[in-house]
């Protein structure tokens, strides 16, 4: 059983008609329903929560965290950040969603400015898979086409991935690396681009069964923690004039 | 021309003997003698001047930038490990040796504890090419030994490195990801494990040849600055219902 | 349930009293007993049965194959080989032990000459985890100790692996990448180097714990097959002048 | 000085009329042109020639290599494609044009089908950096448009390349990995797709850039050639009971 926690900015669906109309409980809870699986126990997050909804116990009992901010970066609490870092270097698994590429999270993992292009034009998104071996892209189809969405486009600034999974067309002529897997210490990090706030893409069954493929990818593999700081020799040392 | 500048804590050569006669004038001064080169215009700085010696102006000044500390990694400034941060990122290049694994500059780049094992005890090292192609490589025997070292062992809290340079054996029974680039931004970064302050490592021709190709490498590329932010779309964009 | 299929040369076993007294039955009968597991349907199959036991309902009834071969990779029929090769692009995995790094097959799969350094010396041989989050490393402990191993060492000819998991120590002072991942086509392939036929590694409970994990990683993931050829557009093409 | 060979098939310039008033004496002579340099001693060979000029004395006089070859690729003589691989191996580097794809030569060096989804419909392809820090993107605007050419699309069957820098954008809906390194031994290879035969793509100033500074990455490091076989041991090992 993978506990999934889904954590959300929750901030537009307050703030917006369109995005509540889309998403009333919140685009949490629309992930959740969509996830739902018998090897899953998922629950929710969201930021108005004390600690955000992430205190020591709910991360520790969390095996993979999918992370949705957008509007309200700025706002999360440093220590948070910093504890939700060393949960994943300790192996939770972390996926995040779209806008969340510009999360202090994210931005802390990856160690550069993660800025890119964007428009917001009701644009048609096609991702394709460029890695058809891949568990994240298993059973879907070669592309998933999304005829409304945001463009994110290149040069998207990040660490070259471990894996590139997908690779976005936009209508508008820009392309993007669309899906791109990293790990930090012993957590595997995906991150996915699709999911504007003003869109229903989490109600696609292909990004769904992306999304849930990779919840199942991030799970903590159980290999033991490194030991680490000094070391005895394991070998004699010879002395040495 | 190539503006390297070489930082250097230059603490233990203040305050431990066997330190201060290997490299009376600072680790910075043996290097900046060991690299010297027609396409090299060398500089110093150390932690001790203002602003570590790195204000805006040298840093806008520096193709290459080489680090070196370890004692006293806390006290320095975060406001200058932002900036030289924000400077790798616009393509300087960055060659972090030895202890400089735990710097704040390099964890933030990095997004990891970069934490692993470590051992004093005058063993040998020996450094193997496992990428004989790299140029960072080049010129270099198959494997440099160095009869003294102190040990640093996996598991290394990095990222998966982008390229990897050299793998060293412990005579204590351990092995090391010794030579590693990263890219962060537009710049090119390479860590480089030897070079424990009490032996005079800085002194063997092969490891200044590594560190010497290293920073042709890591020598900004030239490439035009990457727009990004808001993007009008390069072809229409159809209209939708 | 995975379709496990191990193949074994079969040489050593029939032409070397201490291999025979260690593998009486076989490498690939002690690999069989050793991986025995509830999801694991295993089979096995050697180089003297006709096409040396890999037809083509086999290979299509193989979900993972396990490679040891050494003295006799010459006499590997070519058809074969290419055979085992396109089933590996279409999604079988592939486990290639130790001298079956210089088979036809697995040169045939790198594209280089995957030659290295090697020595039958009774030496001591220690592979370290350098990526703890990797499934292969599930469940093992941070280095694994063979008393008595065949040394196998640096440059190895191989394209720079996908990901790294195990770099060995060898007691005579070399090192080597010695369990590295690739993928080809949309098949998943995982070289793992201990295994010589004079000794009893393939008994070793953490060895055979690796082995086990690779079968799982290797196992197909379920990708729908690519469509390649001439390719009708998605889009209008605008007629130019 | 670098000495670069340019070998083309030289077979659409001798029977398509387009083909020969783009390209009158050939897509090597205009690359000869295109790539003129002070650093570079460019010589060309083509298939028509004895041993399609790539004899062992040329091979040898070879620092970096360009292919171009589409229609006759299965007239290439084994030997021929056997001693390039070796030599490529050796150091030598190598950038595959185009439908150079399906050469004999890449499919060896690769370990796999090489396939892809293609089309003939003068169609737009926009090229995206995606590593502006790369060596082979300097002096490159963020983006190249080719107002026509052959659609190449996803899922190109190649090994995940080493680094990643170009993807195409096209009008009809695709994109693919347009810009790809690959090490091969102690070769450097780089695949660019670019320039189908009935477009003067290879007179297009910045598609020339792209392809000069990929011969300057190409061209061999200078490491010395590793050592491999039975080899001594570097420390004393125990004799063991």
């Amino acid at each position: 059983m993978i506990r999934l926690t889904i954590w959300n900015e929750y901030w537009h669906e307050h703030h917006n008609e369109i995005v509540k109309s889309i998403y009333p409980d919140g685009i949490h809870a629309a992930l959740k329903m969509g996830l739902a699986g018998d090897d899953l126990h998922i629950s929710t997050a969201t930021q108005q929560e004390e600690q955000h909804g992430l205190n020591a116990e709910k991360l520790a009992n969390t095996d993979v965290l999918i992370w949705w901010g957008h509007k309200t970066h700025d706002e999360v609490d440093d220590a948070v950040v910093e504890a939700v870092q060393k949960r994943v270097w300790e192996g939770m698994g972390l996926i995040v969603l779209h806008s969340g590429h510009f999360s202090k999270l994210f931005k802390k993992l990856m160690g550069t400015s993660c800025d890119l292009k964007w428009r917001e034009a009701d644009e048609k998104e096609r991702l394709w898979v460029v890695n058809p071996a891949h568990p994240i892209a298993a059973g879907v189809p070669e592309h998933i086409t999304l005829e409304k969405e945001e463009m994110y486009g290149e040069h998207f600034d990040i660490p070259a991935p471990d894996e590139l999974v997908f690779v976005s067309w936009f209508e508008g002529g820009e392309v993007f690396r669309s899906g791109c897997t990293f790990h930090r210490g012993q957590g595997k990090i995906f991150y996915f681009r699709p999911g504007h706030e003003t869109y229903p893409t989490y109600y696609n069954k292909d990004i769904l069964k992306v999304i849930g493929n990779a919840v199942r990818w991030a799970a903590p593999s159980g290999a033991a923690a490194p030991v680490r700081g000094n070391h005895k020799p394991l070998e004699p040392i010879a002395v040495k004039p």
